[in-house]
C-alpha cells in the first residue's frame, strides 16, 4: 500500500469520547494494553506480528484538513474539539513484544502510554492492524512447523478480505517462515520473494496444452514452472517429459510441476515417478489447492514426494479461527489501576511485563505476567519501542523479523506444536498482580478508595 | 478508502501469462465468468455485492511510471512487454447481477469480455473485491432476516481484516439491511449512517461511573447511548434513571443504553423494568458483543426487550464461513468454448446467462442457467453494466442498491430462509448448456475438433 488509510478509519465512539475527555480536561498519561483473551479451539499458541504497521501509523497520525471539514459538517463535533483534533498528533511511548515473538493469552504484546485522548483514539486501528497480522503469522507458524524443509509460499490474495489483508497477509506469513509470495505489490513494497506458475486458463487459450506448455516456457524461462491438471495430470507430466529436452536445447529447464486437484499425494506419486523415467529428477514439484497445515502434515505424513506447498485461502483467512478474542484495554489511568469487571470478560488491571523462562533444553517452560515494576527472574519479553512519538530504533528489516520468529518456533516444546492440541497455557500470574486486582475490585465496591 | 492500491496488488501469474500473451499475439476476445461453486455450511443463498468497486477497478487501470520502473528492474520482463503494460487500459465489456441479487451456485454474477490479456489481468483484484463484498452481504442478510424491525449497526472495524475488510464490510452491511456502522470513514466516504455509544475505558477513566455518565452525556446531548456493563448492569441502569431528569432540564435525552456482557436477555429484561419504572419507557436497549444471526435470532426468540443490535467480528469476518468455494474462469477464448475438467472442478463452459423464475406468491420458484445466445422464459439475471470500458449508466447509489437487497430478501420462499438448513439450490441447467459442456468435453478428448 503506498497509500495510509484516513485517520477516519475508526469508531465513531472514539470521536464522541474524545469530545468528552478534552471539554473535561481529561488528558492525564493513560495505559491500554493489547492483548489476546483466549486461544482459538486447536491452537497452542501465537506470534505477535503487525507492530511495525502499528507504528507507523501512530508515527503519522493526523487528521487533513478535508477530515476536519467533514467533521465540523457533520453537526457532532464542536469548533473548538476540530481545532484540536487539527493539532493532534501521537507523542506517546510504545512498549512491546518484537514481531515474530510466541506469546500466549493475558500477555501484553503492546502497551500505549499517552494523553488519554490519543491512547483512546488510536484502539480500532491499532486493534485493526495487530489483530491480522497476528492472526495470520500465528495460523502460518502451524504450517511452517509441520512442513520445515518444504518451500511454502503465499497464494491467498484473491480471497483475502480485500487489499490490505493480501498485502499484509503476505507480510505475516513470510515473518512467520514462508518463502515468499505470489503477491507483486508485496514484493515490491516489503521486499518479499515472489513465487508464481501459470493458471488454467493459460491452457486453455489454447487449443492444445503442449502449445501452451511451450510459449509459457518462451515467456519465462527462467523461473518455469508448468501446470499440469487441466484436463490429464498424468499425461500431462508426459508431455513435459516430451518437451523438456527441445527447451534445454534452447537453454530453458523446467523448474516444476503444479499440480492443484484431485488426490495431491497419488498423482504426485506418479508424476514424480514420469519425470524420474524421462530424465527430470531435478523437476520439483509444487502442490497448491486448499492447503492448510492439516492437509500438508498429512501429504507430509504419506511420504507424498512434493517439494513445495503453495497455501492459500485458508492462511490468508485464517479460515479455522477467522478471528482472536483479543483487547485493547485501559490498564491506568492518571497514576490509578483500572480493570474492567463485565461478564466474563474482567482482565488484569495495571501496566504489565512478561518474564520468559526456558528449560533446560532451551525451550519455552513457562511465562509470568507480573506488573511493570515487579522485576522477575527471566528474559522481559515487552520492550521499549517508541518515546514521546519518536521510534527508539530504525524500523527492523523483515530479514531479521523472520529470524527472530524461526529462533522462537525453535523455542516450543514438543507439546506446544501439535496441531490438534489444546494444551494448558504455561502462563503465571504474579503475586503481585493478584493482590492489585484484588485491591482494585474491592476500591470500584466502595471498600476502599485508592 | 480516498487512495487506490497500486495495480500491482495481483498474482505474480498474472504478470508472466501476460508476457506469453502479447508475445504470441494472443489478444482475441476472451469471456470470463465470477460464480461460486457451492454454498457453505448451513447457507441457503448468497447475495452478490463489490460490483461498484470492480467497475472502479476496471476504470482506473493503469501502471503507473513507478511500477513499470520496478517491473522493468525486476529482470522478469522484456522491455516491449513493459512499454504494453505503460499503454494498457480496460477497454472490454462487464455484465453483472446488479449488487443485491440473491443468487446460487455455478450462477455467473459478473461477466469480463475483453481482449484475453485484459481479462486475465484483472483477475485477482476482480476476486479480491467481488469475493469479500458478497461473503460479507451474504452473511448480514442473515441478521436481516431474523431481526426484521430492530435497527442493526456494524461493529466489526477493529477485527475485521485490515482498512479495506472493515470500510467494505460496512458498505456490504449497509447494503444487505444494515442500518449503519460505527466506522466513520464508512460514513465520509459511502454516505452510511453512523452510530455510536461509548467504551468500557471512558467509564473507568472516571473514579466514578455516574460521573462518566455525565460528562458524556454533556459531550454527546443528541446521541447519547450509554454503556452500562462496565461493573454492575442493573446498578448502572439505576444510574441511569436517577441522571435522566437531571439532564432533562438540560435539554439532554437519555437516547439509548447498551448492554455488552453477560446473559444478554436477562439483563435487557432487568434494565427494562429498571428503566420503565424510572419513566424512561422511550430508553432503548443496545446490545452488542460476540453476536450473529443465531445469537439474535435466539434473543428474538426469547422475546428480550432489546431495540438495536450492533454486531461486529462474527459478521465482518464471515466467522462461521470465512471465504466462499469461488472462481473466476475462462469460458471462451476467440469464439471457442472452454471448459476446466480439473478433478472436483470441472465448470460450464460459454459465455451464460441465469432466467428467474417466480411462483403463484412471488417468492423465487427456481433459476436456469443456460448460454446467454439461449433465451429462456423468466427474468434475465446478468444484465450489461460496460461497454468498451464505458459504464452504461452512473454508479446507482447505496440507498437504490439496498431497496433492491430488500425486494430480493422479501422474494426468498420460506425454506430459503433458515438459518440451519442447507436445502437444494433451486437451480436447473438447460439442455444447450448441457450440450456444450459435453461437446466441449468429446473435443478436448480429441473425438473432435470445434
Amino acid at each position: 500500500m503506498d497509500s495510509r488509510p484516513s485517520v477516519l478509519l475508526t469508531d465513531l465512539y472514539q470521536l464522541t469520547m474524545l469530545q468528552a475527555y478534552i471539554e473535561k480536561g481529561m488528558e492525564e498519561p493513560a495505559v491500554f494494553e493489547f492483548f489476546v483473551r483466549k486461544l482459538p479451539a486447536k491452537r497452542a499458541f501465537l506470534m505477535a506480528a503487525g507492530l511495525e504497521q502499528a507504528m507507523e501509523y501512530l508515527e503519522s497520525l493526523r487528521f487533513t484538513a478535508s477530515d476536519l471539514e467533514w467533521l465540523a459538517d457533520s453537526g457532532r463535533f464542536s469548533r473548538a474539539f476540530v481545532d484540536y483534533l487539527e493539532r493532534l498528533r501521537f507523542t506517546g511511548d510504545v512498549h512491546a513484544m518484537p514481531e515474530g515473538t510466541i506469546f500466549f493469552p493475558d500477555e501484553p504484546i503492546v502497551r500505549i502510554t499517552a494523553p488519554l485522548p490519543q491512547a483512546q483514539l488510536v484502539e480500532t486501528r491499532l486493534m485493526n492492524l495487530l489483530h491480522f497480522q497476528t492472526l495470520v503469522a500465528s495460523k502460518a507458524a502451524r504450517s511452517v512447523l509441520v512442513a520445515s524443509g518444504k518451500l511454502l509460499v503465499d497464494f491467498g490474495l484473491r480471497r483475502a478480505h480485500g487489499a490490505e489483508a493480501g498485502l499484509l497477509a503476505a507480510r505475516a506469513s513470510y515473518l512467520a517462515g514462508f518463502s515468499g509470495t505470489a503477491t507483486v505489490e508485496a514484493g515490491h513494497f516489503f521486499g518479499i520473494p515472489l513465487y508464481g506458475t501459470m493458471a488454467h486458463s493459460f491452457v486453455q487459450a489454447h487449443t492444445d496444452e503442449m502449445e501452451a506448455f511451450e510459449h509459457f516456457a518462451h515467456a519465462q524461462p527462467a523461473h518455469l514452472v508448468l501446470l499440469i491438471d487441466t484436463y490429464d495430470t498424468e499425461a500431462a507430466a508426459g508431455k513435459v517429459v516430451a518437451l523438456a529436452p527441445r527447451l534445454k536445447q534452447e537453454g530453458i529447464n523446467v523448474k516444476g510441476v503444479r499440480l492443484d486437484s484431485g488426490d495431491l499425494a497419488e498423482h504426485a506419486t506418479k508424476v514424480r515417478r514420469i519425470l524420474n523415467d524421462g530424465g527430470l529428477a531435478d523437476v520439483q514439484i509444487v502442490a497448491s489447492g486448499n492447503l492448510d497445515e492439516y492437509a500438508l502434515q498429512a501429504l507430509i505424513a504419506s511420504n507424498a514426494p512434493i517439494d513445495s506447498f503453495a497455501v492459500g485461502t485458508a492462511m490468508t483467512t485464517s479460515a479455522d479461527a477467522p478471528y482472536l478474542d483479543c483487547a485493547y484495554k485501559l490498564q491506568e489511568y492518571a497514576g490509578r489501576p483500572c480493570r474492567k469487571r463485565s461478564e466474563g470478560k474482567a482482565t488484569w488491571p495495571g501496566r504489565k511485563q512478561v518474564y520468559r523462562h526456558y528449560g533446560a533444553d532451551n525451550r519455552i517452560a513457562k511465562d509470568i505476567v507480573t506488573l511493570a515494576d515487579d522485576p522477575q527472574e527471566g528474559e522481559a519479553l515487552v520492550q521499549p519501542a517508541m518515546r514521546g512519538g519518536q521510534r527508539l530504533a530504525p524500523p527492523s528489516p523483515l530479514s531479521e523479523l523472520r529470524e527472530r520468529a524461526a529462533t522462537e518456533l525453535a523455542r516450543l516444546p514438543e507439546h506446544l506444536r501439535r496441531l490438534q492440541d489444546s494444551p494448558p497455557v504455561p502462563v503465571q500470574i504474579s503475586q503481585s498482580l493478584l493482590n492489585l486486582a484484588k485491591s482494585v475490585d474491592e476500591c470500584a465496591r466502595g471498600v476502599k478508595r485508592g
